[in-house]
């Protein structure tokens, strides 16, 4: 595409690192940006810089957070010996959105994937291994994706885990409430009839 | 949604203002930009300050120019006196595209539509007026969407140049190249038939 402008070259170049824009996505956000006021652009531009700037971690969790310890880590309300450990805040999200979860969470803020350069080092295991040796924990619900890298990750958190007193458990993986049982892949299948819930207790549980 | 922070939400509404973007859209590109760094970031939000408060527009065109005038206003390779009108800087750059088209534009910045408020006073319809009266245009070309705005707005410029001396044409309708005929729809087929091409017209023409 060739730009009449620099200007509106260098803002197409930008949006189009955002994942899922391409170049024509991001002509598009430009032009509507033009149609703005200049107080709405400022906005624009200002959130974004003013997020990165300010925005803080929780130093238990390492949710994202407007404090030092987020508002699920500083409840009373919640059980603080069952963690629950997820890739990122949109897991906390929408495991937070079901209501069935009172524990607290633990944010890896990724998963292993060598093939994009990002090893156990680069993500929070440390500090949920030091949270599990300082007693705090009871249970460790893992809550990752069941893709390769998941599994990775999995495995990794669980060998290191295994050799305290806890409990470690994975979410349960299973054939979705509405849909068809013909519809189901095999392995979705297989593992909900490996992993089948006895009537009594499934009847008990919530 | 309940966001873990006020700057997460924000940032959220910011991008989820953008056409075609919605919540979810807006919280993955405001993670992808948490994990760049600082520098990034910045440059991000700058880029749309800048281009808001940089850009300029060609004082004869509308075009969206680095200069006063526009790299094609000022070319004397271009025929000034073949105008053709656009709605907007994306119909400039597919008609470049093709590389048929020799002479200038006149960009509106939009189209008549009272649903969305934009009447002919809101767009660069008197410069273009003006232009005509001034005797520098041989033949206007109209190349604006065939919808309902397109057609108001064709007629209104019609109006507003026929009692000039100039020709004015619109670009043709018909068949996509590549297109099967029936599949085609019946206006497009109906139009295509209306403006049939003559074949020594057609082999002599480009």
């Amino acid at each position: 595409m060739n730009f009449p402008s620099r200007l509106i070259e260098n803002a197409v170049n930008e949006f189009a690192k955002l994942p899922g824009v391409g170049r024509k996505t991001a002509l598009r956000f430009v032009l509507h940006l033009l149609k703005q006021n200049d107080k709405d652009v400022a906005n624009f531009s200002e959130t974004f810089l003013k997020l990165k700037q300010e925005l803080k971690y929780c130093k238990s969790c390492h949710n994202i957070s407007d404090s030092e310890l987020c508002d699920i880590c500083s409840s009373h309300k919640r059980d603080h010996s069952l963690v629950c450990v997820v890739e990122d805040i949109r897991d906390v999200m929408a495991i937070e959105n079901t209501g069935q979860y009172n524990g607290v969470y633990h944010i890896l803020g990724g998963i292993i994937s060598p093939m994009d350069g990002i090893g156990p080092s680069d993500l929070n295991i440390e500090s949920l291994v030091e949270k599990v040796k300082n007693g705090e924990i009871k249970e460790v619900v893992m809550a990752l994706s069941t893709t390769m890298e998941g599994d990775t990750t999995n495995f990794y958190i669980y060998k290191k885990l295994k050799e305290f007193n806890i409990m470690i458990s994975t979410i349960a993986r299973g054939v979705s409430i509405g849909d068809e049982l013909e519809f189901a892949d095999e392995v979705t299948l297989g593992r909900s009839i490996i992993n089948r819930t006895l009537y009594e207790k499934g009847l008990s549980s919530k």
